[in-house]
């Protein structure tokens, strides 16, 4: 799809798009996550980067596997939101000196990448339904749960721990 | 805060920064909206755009509002996430021909919008709370919990009327 090309004709086509959106976006993530893993000190939200990783590997598989079911080989479009939200992260965290603030600051910065996937796994997982496509919509609604796993993880490591040490 | 510039030593200091990249935000959400309003075709949507820029605009009080009780003037910093989310908003829903379909792409854009809002209010209430600020907790709270229902009345529609007139 091209800038301003009115390629977009149908909800499939939106579909499809929105799908080639996502698989950019869970590559940048799985680009930064070694990063932001590296920063973390505290060792329960290391460890949930580390498990984030591990899961955002196998969804780009799953994502791989949608793309086959709707005839169309995998390609990545670029994503200008997970990339604001890759580099607003980057920026903040570079701009944090005390260790268990930093932790705050990956939090939080996980946290939009979580919401972002949530929201585009929950939108992809309504229009497969809608076009009749439960086999894909099961799969969408499996990465889903797991991107609302991670956000509820993340919400418990810094309710129990990262942001108490921070205050 | 610069960037690398180590500027962030407290949460606090973490807090504020984050307060001024969320009124970033909602200044760009107020200029988008009415582009929104006037691409969608649903009398529902566009109703629905309208609402949320009129709640848009009192969320910016009340962002001020918490910068006073911080002993803050209000300011902006820029925020490259909400950037790239919105210019995602606008490469997509211009590269839609199909009205029903476009509006099914505004609403996909506006949930992305409200996903990175609900995320950071998340964030700043529970900061808050943390730094013992019950006061500044509770706005944020209030704008936290109007974002999320403009997230359930998007949902409501897409579900109701919106995918089902685009498939």
């Amino acid at each position: 799809m091209g800038l301003f090309s009115k390629d977009i004709k149908t909800l499939d086509d939106l579909f499809v798009h929105t799908l080639q959106d996502i698989y950019y976006a869970e590559h940048q993530i799985k680009k930064a996550l070694p990063d932001m893993m590296e920063k973390a000190s505290d060792p329960q939200l290391k460890q949930a980067f580390k498990k984030h990783l591990g899961e955002t590997e196998e969804q780009i598989k799953l994502v791989e596997k949608v793309f086959g079911l709707h005839g169309h080989k995998p390609k990545e479009v670029t994503c200008p939101a997970i990339n604001g939200i890759i580099d607003e992260a980057q920026d903040i965290t570079s701009d944090v000196a005390d260790k268990k603030v930093l932790d705050a600051a990956l939090i939080a910065a996980a946290q939009a990448v979580e919401h972002y996937e949530i929201n585009r796994y929950g939108t992809l997982t309504a229009w497969a339904k809608q076009l009749g496509r439960e086999d894909s919509a099961a799969i969408l609604h499996q990465i889903l749960e797991q991107e609302k796993a991670t956000d509820v993880t993340l919400n418990g490591i810094a309710k129990s721990s990262v942001n108490t040490k921070a205050a």
